[in-house]
């Protein structure tokens, strides 16, 4: 089987920020034990802390927008993303840029799952 | 022994963007030939073709400003780097933001590598 790295990319993106702005206790499953979040510098590691990390942003209501995610492969067969965009939270008017990298591994299932989770915002 | 991530993410960020500034066809060095490169979505593969891709970019001179990279560990020994900063080419007075992600990997002698690398400019 060949990887298809683009579309599990792409599929993996949509899906992650589609869950992120309508049910963020739901990210937990895209997380695993020995996996790692750095979140504007703060480090979680493991798919509980991670999800409890991210249910806990002090904000009601958040819309991610962003472009086409950039793609390779790694050399054990996993996947780097690049991910930037927009994120509007609550009421706020004014747009956060933000820029996030994932390395997407899979599970013995043969599932993928986020590896490793990089995000910051970006202050223009 | 064990892998200080931080320390070599650091060390690494400071001489490429430094490398990169100031000597652009050295950048050669840093890759090898199955280093993968992204660069605003055009794909270049192998440290040959990278540094072609990175020397013939449109400008004379080039600043890279940035802020501490955030990094993590992988699977298999290498480390996942996020930067974001900004760019001033030539004589230009607004500064463009940017977005890097890398993947480094030790060869068989120790030494680090960057295997995958995405950039991506940040419109604002």
């Amino acid at each position: 089987m060949s990887l298809d790295f683009t579309t599990v990319a792409t599929q993996f993106v949509a899906h992650y920020y589609s869950t992120f702005d309508t049910d963020r206790k739901a990210l937990a499953g895209l997380y695993r034990d020995n996996s790692m979040l750095t979140f504007e510098g703060a480090q979680s590691l493991g798919a509980q802390a991670i999800a409890q990390k991210l249910t806990s942003l002090p904000f009601q209501k958040v819309k991610h927008e962003y472009g086409p995610p950039d793609a390779q492969p790694t050399a054990n067969g996993g996947i780097v993303i690049l991910v930037t965009g927009q994120l509007i939270v609550d009421d706020e008017q004014r747009p956060l840029g933000f820029s996030q990298a994932f390395q997407l591994t899979q599970d013995a299932s043969g599932q993928w799952f986020v590896f490793n989770d990089i995000f910051k915002l970006v202050l223009l």
